[in-house]
């Protein structure tokens, strides 16, 4: 046996599995419910409500600038959840390995999902591993799924959606794609970007807490395809549309400065710790003082409203005043960024 | 675009993931929660007691003798929601898909998967698809996590089997392991062997029901690493041990035979429709007679029972009597086999 990288049979269920769970898993994550090794966790329900979520991770390279696949599959599952208004309590872990992965780069994501989900408060309860022959995946996939708590009273939803609503972005754009980016190329830029990678369900709930019964309308947050992908989504045949004022977005000037070098729309590039929120007049200006007031949205900003028309669509108005469409794009400019 | 295969976009969370979740996904799983498109499903809890468990599955090939990969994924995670006594009731589904995958095998598999979750009795509510270049994955790779009910008053655990307690299995050994090798190698035999793939909570169920309270002590089904495995789990570090009588263990000919030509002991196999359930002394008859009423149970038997030494071994007794050590196996002889 080779200590240092994956054989197949560390996935085939029998002594070797066993003793990569024991000695490499489990010290990691100290869960009374996990170390029980069932086949399922038992778990008390949270609440009356649950929210419920999966996502897949196939990030390349598996680390970048500000993270790495396990941080992102432990926050983005967090953060899935998080957008439907619910406290994230549970999550489980699915990997994909490949024959041949070295040991020590596996110990290290698990120490920093471990990290991960220590800083976000959630329990890793129930996971799985699978080993394939060498050449039949690229190094690690990472699966988690997440069980949150949705409080009593929470309705969320873009079918809340009014015209004259505001909406509400908790910081910089394309911080994520250009950090990945970055790396995968190898390019060098005197300011390095790293990825906004952050469990945004804290920022969430102290927006709720600001706002009176139903000022939010909505969450989300603005991953693959962008922010354009997350309005466009959301106005998606509905009787109202989104205008934005391009000026208003927050933008690193570094940012700013790579999508132009690399011809890039920041608007269509993944974030992994930011919210889009959609607020009701009345109650936009007291959210956006909790958002700043929280270290994940200190540069929140109202970036646009809801409005009557067009309808279904997003537009943008540029800071000289023209209007354009802001569309969904045809696919992620930047694969395997998530 | 080409319409037969999937590109990179179809994963890139734009506009052609857009349309492939619509023209795709969402026609063969008609639920209501799903089709919100909300980045979390938001469910009512389905009782007190959670199950949640999550497994990915790499079986090769996608399609054997009894089943595929959609239908595996949806039944494994029942089945570990099962074996701790829950009732399933919520999956998610995370695709991961090379690049080039045909269109029209990733619909036969959506509608195998859609047949087993309307068989079954649960709903797909929430999901995710990502997309690799080509030859960083091998086609498809699919997780699947699980929600289920536990009802009051059910405890199961290896902790609460006592010496003297029956083992009882289901039904025949090596089913779907030898149907996914005999398919993958291309082996032709007269007797074609099927997987035995199929969702076992039901059988559970009536197990339960048929016993008094506390008179099933445990439930497992021995998939990777087969029956040796999962006695041999159950049994690690505990002060009794499980003698196996190996005449009683059920075994079809052609599996007996088949596994003879091969040098595969079956009892290291994987199964996917099969229940291991350790029962008190007293109530072991009627379970074994609910068992057997279960079309799933049909050929079940008591194949041994817990004794007090050697403690944390499983033993198994030859036809003539010899004992013989029965370890867990250093792997899966069979790789990918789910």
């Amino acid at each position: 046996m080779n200590d240092e990288r994956l054989l197949l049979a560390h996935g085939g269920g029998g002594r070797l599995s066993r003793e990569l769970l024991r000695d490499v898993f489990l010290p990691r994550f100290r869960s009374g419910i996990l170390a029980r090794l069932e086949d399922a966790a038992v778990l008390e329900a949270p609440g009356e409500r649950l929210a419920f979520t999966t996502d897949s991770y196939v990030v390349h390279p598996l680390f970048f600038p500000g993270g790495d696949i396990g941080r992102l599959a432990v926050f983005g599952t967090i953060n899935d959840l998080a957008v439907m208004g619910a406290v994230p309590r549970y999550l489980s872990c699915g990997f994909i390995l490949e024959e041949g992965f070295e040991r020590a780069v596996l110990e290290r994501i698990l120490d920093s999902m471990r990290g991960a989900a220590t800083e976000a408060d959630v329990e890793v309860v129930t996971g799985d591993t699978k080993v394939v022959e060498r050449g039949k995946a690229d190094g690690l996939f990472l699966n988690t799924a997440g069980i949150g708590a949705v409080p009593r009273g929470v309705e969320l939803g873009a079918d809340r959606i009014r015209p004259g609503d505001k909406v509400l972005l908790s910081g910089g754009l394309g911080e994520h794609g250009l950090a990945v980016l970055t790396q995968r190329e190898g390019l060098k830029f005197r300011s390095e970007i790293r990825s906004d990678c952050a469990p945004i369900h804290r920022l969430c709930a102290d927006l709720l807490r600001a706002s009176a019964p139903g000022g939010i309308r909505f969450f989300r947050d603005p991953t693959r395809g962008g922010l354009a992908a997350t309005l466009n989504e959301a106005a998606a045949g509905r009787p109202w549309g989104i205008r934005i004022e391009e000026e208003a977005i927050p933008l690193r000037e570094d940012v700013r400065g790579l999508c132009e070098i690399l011809g890039l729309d920041p608007l269509h590039i993944a974030n992994e710790g930011k919210l889009v929120a959609v607020a009701a007049p009345g109650e936009a200006d007291r959210i956006l003082q909790a958002m700043r007031a929280n270290p994940l949205g200190a540069r929140g900003a109202i970036i646009g409203e809801v409005v009557e028309k067009p309808a279904g669509r997003v537009v943008l108005r540029s800071a000289v005043g023209g209007l354009r469409i802001l569309d969904l794009p045809a696919g992620e400019p930047l694969p395997r960024i998530c």
